[in-house]
């Protein structure tokens, strides 16, 4: 079965690794010259606007999914009128524009900080007065990692500008900064029958805007905000008759949730499935995409993941310690690119804890902040 | 780093599958038209005793291994003096040849079958009367999942010229046929540093040669057994300078270990190891000849193998069992070939027993053959 995956990135890289041995292969489109997937699958180099690089890459595909939600919903479509698309091309309008996704949360009942949707800076000054200061002024598309989001701290008319520089302008979201003791995050995955899969909640350690750092199962998690998550998650998927997996972020604050954004696919705060839960999100969103039975999200033991950011740690160093691996992605070292994650597995959360802190150390300057949850 | 593998079969496919994360890229040398590593790996198709093939696969490349103990002395000696071979072209010459390899073990003190060395079909009386009926016969050379090997039931010429017809003829060696609980293998991997790791003794059942399935760690060794078999490994490895991992193949009778065979490779009774341990066969391969520290071969829980032999069994019927895998490899059905192999955790060894009789169960009626212990 050959299965097309829109971005040739890490995540279609580990998708193919964890695919191979279900029998399948794979196809990615892709713009880069050599992106991380092309090592292990055949390659379409084009634009994912390029009706024909698209055509390329569709012919004799038996199924297709993306690795990130800024593909065009019109290549999306286009996909979806010669061949199956999991997650489809409605999930990917719903999570590739903050107030879609927000609208669609809120339409489930769904928990999200106040926002105002705005287009022009001119109107920030009003939806400050709604949403109050300190506000998150975010990009309604292409965000990631922190990027197209800043801060507004006051109402002065400096800072608003400044923020509105940050962003590149809008369309916007204007946000209410939502207090929070930690950020957590769930991967579930729908098959195509339905069947549902959640794994563990997740607590997650930013810096920058990026993921540094996680740590699975999220200690300290009480039942009433896991199950919540769970019907949370459900509720999602239901709602899109989703298939694959799918990821929440959530801010917990006195023990409720909030959700901060929606992700229509394996993630990086998913990345210690690999060794640390029975099924790896990869294999797992591909045996939803495919057809076959899910694998069981249950952990094995507990579980750090410290991505590898910048430049690369010294790999004798950090595969001395217990139980410890490297994941590297194949990309050049760049300020600021995540170029791999390390996961240490240990039998208990506090063994866990001094595994993880003599791990952060081992990493090299850039990738420094991982602290405990910081300011977004 | 470009990692070369002689040979690109389903153990180069799975080498490269473990070595990706690692930051390492792969090129094989085989002469089928696309052997199962060729799907993730860049392939030099052509024979081994050919030099122009050689040197196009060996250009450039920062380390050499092999995935089976067939390939020719004389490519190996050819590749050394470019670049690093691991294992080296010694612990070839000693383990392709079952009269050196033999040879070899009793100088190191290592209990093997009584055997004696032929040439002609006019030599196997005499042998026959020094190590009796019934004996097994083996050709010396090129003999894999129990071919090239013959059972003289009797001293009888037709029986002698019927063992020696199945064999394909000499040279080859006359064994005594010994007594057997159950056959045990065991897998060890040696640094640059010499540093040393043992996975857990496993135990093995075959059909018609063929590995149908395997139990890990082996149910029921005691402790004077684990050590005799980690001593006879820490001897070999030591002798042979060796670097990756090794597989010794031994009987078990009256609580003692006689070694049958040793292969200077990954194994088939080590792919439970992907899920079954800390660091799978194949990282810790890749991780010993590239000169990375050895990973934990630690079990979690207990882990069982099955061979996919002939034709594959409907995946979802597999994969719908808890916490079991599937890994194909690639290859077009046909009988007696391997395709594949399914694992299968549980928590404990009477949990695994039934989650594997189960599993037998759902293999199609060539991988029926699971019995316990059978004849060689």
């Amino acid at each position: 079965m050959l299965v097309g995956v829109l971005g040739g990135g890490q995540l279609a890289r580990m998708l193919a690794l964890a695919g191979y041995p279900l029998g399948l292969r794979f196809r990615v489109l892709d713009p880069a010259e050599r992106p991380p997937a092309a090592e292990l699958a055949a390659h379409v180099c084009g634009r994912y606007e390029d009706p024909d690089a698209v055509a390329r890459f569709a012919a004799d595909l038996d199924v297709c999914t993306y690795e990130f939600e800024n593909v065009p919903v019109e290549t999306a479509s286009l996909i979806e009128r010669q061949l199956p698309l999991y997650p489809s091309g409605t999930a990917l309008a719903h999570t590739q524009d903050r107030l879609a996704e927000r609208q669609f949360l809120c339409g489930l009942g769904i928990p999200v900080a106040r926002f105002v949707a705005i287009d022009r800076l001119e109107e920030l000054p009003d939806a400050l007065s709604i949403v109050g200061t300190p506000a998150v002024l975010k990009r309604r598309r292409l965000g990631y990692d922190g990027r197209g989001q800043a801060i507004v701290r006051s109402r002065g008319d400096a800072a608003q500008a400044r923020a509105w520089r940050t962003i590149g302008g809008g369309p916007a979201i204007v946000e209410e900064l939502v207090p929070f003791r930690r950020e957590l995050s769930l991967i579930a995955v729908r098959g195509r029958t339905g069947e549902t899969r959640c794994y563990p909640l997740v607590e997650n350690h930013h810096h920058d805007g990026m993921l540094r750092s996680s740590v699975a199962p999220a200690p300290d998690v009480s039942s009433r905000l896991d199950t919540e998550a769970r019907a949370h998650a459900d509720r999602i998927l239901g709602a899109l008759g989703y298939v694959g997996a799918l990821t929440i972020e959530f801010f917990e604050h006195d023990d409720r949730l909030v959700v901060n954004e929606i992700a229509p696919r394996v993630h990086n705060s998913g990345h210690w499935t690999i060794e640390g839960a029975e099924t790896s999100q990869f294999e797992n969103h591909l045996r939803a995409i495919v057809g076959l039975p899910l694998g069981s999200t249950a952990p094995i033991g507990c579980t750090a993941l410290v991505n590898v950011i910048g430049s690369t740690p010294d790999p004798t160093a950090i595969l001395c310690l217990p139980d410890t691996h490297l994941h590297l992605y194949g990309k050049t070292p760049r300020q600021g690119r995540k170029l791999g994650h390390v996961t240490a597995r240990a039998p208990d959360a506090s063994t866990l804890a001094a595994r993880l802190a003599h791990l952060r150390r081992l990493m090299p300057g850039d990738t420094k902040g991982h602290g405990s949850c910081e300011a977004r």
